[in-house]
């Protein structure tokens, strides 16, 4: 291992390569850390990010003057800037984290076999984790205090638009990490802002156990497509909301409304309503009423528009657009097989919901929409990990695979079979 | 879908296709399919191979014959034999599988949190998997009645030698499916033994979740870095036993030999012993005399030389070498650290073991060996979905995510989350 982690960044590919190596000789030493070791870590990063506002303000400021003079856009600017009240969201979310149960050595299920031995799972760490993410500088503390608490050692690579922040914010870590009494490349910051740094990130197996890519869609599909690891990924959120004939309309408007305006560009907004022939008439009015207040576009399907006459009429495309903005699809269907059967075909199984007093209705929708979150009578907004009551979120996965859904502490980790015998042998 | 999932196997890509899509679609009805019917079509399975086992002999016949018209050795012939024990086997699995309970629909974990929704999480298929295995036949059944009891619909693509019992047995499975009113497309054997359909099969997203080879080391790494989908692989088992200084020597002994001679060719027989230098002058010798009996090599590192005459030296490459012979490496090591040490360098991460009487080590050994199986005081060898209580087992995960370890039924579903309200909307 180098000293201290340090490394040159003119080689990329030597570079990456020492950061791997330290990242996977830091992961056997986290793997055995105790909760309060990784805990005190976190309260050092608090207490840094606390005593330090004013330099990583200044950092910060860098990385704002660099952005106007390339021309950002303002929503671009403003999703870098760690203002006072994004500093404070940083210190909380470390204190939170660092209360949260340490999920790592949990063992359950332990159980005597007819051979004697007894059989269990115990939950581990996974190993080196790579995240790879776009501007928003604070999810370097986000993703390095999860990775942290789960046991495992992180390589973080920010946007390039981000690179003074991270530097400061990944500075701090290190100095927790050190202070705390765990190694200092537990946790490691690319320092390069060379593309090529991503390329080898996510194609060395031997250093790297998964790859969380955070950002926009082109660039977590690019990293599908390239990386030699598994990736934990989250693509779209094309959510739906079906409005059954035994819905309690008043409860439909207020879902509808809530599901769609409540944020536009987060992936458990819904895209798309669905909409049951028998209520479509007396419903829609209703909710085109409320979602008119919002300016919300409606693209309807035939009947829509027969019903609505501010819809416009919605291509085949509409169906198949996370649009992450005020503008709503609207299919009416004959009942709950049309709408589970333009679900299957067009949902990106994110995350679906019925609404209904109908039971039976209720439990299929339940049993056969395959998407990674499925609700009856609640807003798809709820498709979070600080709703579910995982106290943190890394993302949300819109994989089949180990984690799906929100995903918190628990998807970082994975399980080992434990054996505790007295001397058992097979027979 | 085509009639009966039945298609023209001239073009390859365009045969697969057919098979893909018909799987896709028959997933969607097994998702939903009860309990109830699904152990009725394992059950008449079970039936018909018992009623034909005239014909399935037969079949199996042409393939044998064909084998030793191509050279194949005696062994590789063995394996595709389908004798009347292993019919009965046949028989016995799909019993036993029908008779475990069905993983599918169960919701744990649901919680009210402080919003009024209740959340929790429900096990589902993964959707269409796709098993690509290397001779035996009887693995067609074996991996058939998993998929069907998991709710997947499956495409099974097995050994060229094997082609005509496949071919019978996967007539049978089609039957008992229509018998049972369940899609003939959930269950499809690929009726070509163009290696093409091998590269598409693992390379269509859209119509398959997950692949597991069954078969030799290149198999899979050629499967694992081809395929466009998640891999669920079984590669080697470099398995270690360690013994402490503390340890019951007569049981060290004991799990040694158990461990090396209770069967060679299998994934969870240990391939090298390290053994504290303060017990190896004692238990070596006992050791070696038990592997004398069962003509197993020794190969040692310069102590365990010293210690055995008959060992011959170990080179560095016997430490990384999966023997599936009678072959043990055996290195002496100074306690607890430097074997950990080894087995972090040296493992696949398939199954250790620790013999001692001390409780620290124990809990340590059981903490920090980053392994899929970690046992204490019994045999490598109880590294097996049948020991573990699975009931059944469609390989040995060696992965991290998702499955890890013995891969039963639970291997074959995955999470969704499903929450339940009562109109609430996000504040």
């Amino acid at each position: 291992m180098s000293e201290l982690g340090k490394h040159d960044t003119t080689d990329v590919v030597a570079y990456m390569n020492g950061l791997g190596g330290d990242a996977r000789a830091a992961s056997v030493v986290m793997r055995r850390v105790d909760s309060g070791l990784k805990n005190r870590a976190l309260q050092i990063m608090a207490r840094l990010i606390d005593e330090r506002r004013e330099s990583l303000t200044a950092a910060n400021a860098d990385d704002l003057t660099r952005a106007r003079d390339n021309g950002l856009s303002e929503a671009m600017v403003d999703r870098l800037a760690l203002t006072p009240a994004r500093i404070d969201a940083m210190i909380e979310g470390l204190e939170q984290v660092a209360a949260l149960p340490d999920p790592v050595g949990e063992i359950d299920g332990l159980k005597y076999r007819p051979s004697g031995i007894q059989v269990g799972h115990m939950r581990v760490p996974l190993g080196v984790i790579g995240i790879i993410f776009e501007s928003r500088p604070n999810v370097t503390i986000e993703a390095a205090s999860l990775c942290l608490k789960s046991g495992n050692a992180c390589i973080l690579r920010g946007g390039s638009e981000a690179a003074s922040s991270n530097r400061a914010l990944g500075e701090i870590i290190r100095e927790a990490l050190v202070a705390a009494g765990l190694p200092a490349t537990a946790v490691q910051v690319v320092a390069t802002t060379d593309r090529a740094a991503v390329g080898r990130l996510i194609a060395m197996p031997e250093y790297v156990d998964v790859i969380i890519p955070r950002g926009g869609k082109s660039l977590v599909e690019r990293i599908t497509n390239e990386a030699r690891v598994p990736v934990i990924k989250h693509l779209d959120g094309i959510c739906h909301v079906y409005i059954d004939a035994t819905a309690d309309l008043d409860m439909a408007v207020s879902i509808a409304e809530n599901a769609k305006t409540h944020r536009y560009g987060t992936c458990n907004t819904m895209e798309t309503l669905l909409v049951d022939a028998a209520v479509a008439a007396e419903v829609l009015p209703r909710i085109a009423e409320r979602l008119a207040v919002h300016e919300v576009e409606i693209r309807g399907c035939e009947r829509t528009c027969d019903i609505l006459s501010e819809a416009v009429a919605a291509t085949d495309q509409d169906w198949d657009t996370e649009y992450l903005a005020p503008i709503l699809a609207i299919r009416v269907v004959e009942g709950v097989e049309a709408a589970m059967a333009h679900i299957e075909r067009h949902s990106s199984g994110h995350t679906e919901a019925i609404i209904t007093d109908n039971y039976a209705l209720a439990r299929r929708f339940m049993a056969e929409v395959d998407s990674s979150s499925v609700m009856v009578n609640a807003s798809t907004r709820f498709a979070d990990g600080f709703e579910y009551g995982l106290g943190a979120e890394i993302g949300i996965s819109t994989d089949k695979l180990h984690a799906r859904g929100p995903v918190g502490l628990e998807g970082l980790t994975t399980r080992k079979y434990v054996v505790f015998g007295d001397g058992q042998i097979r027979q």
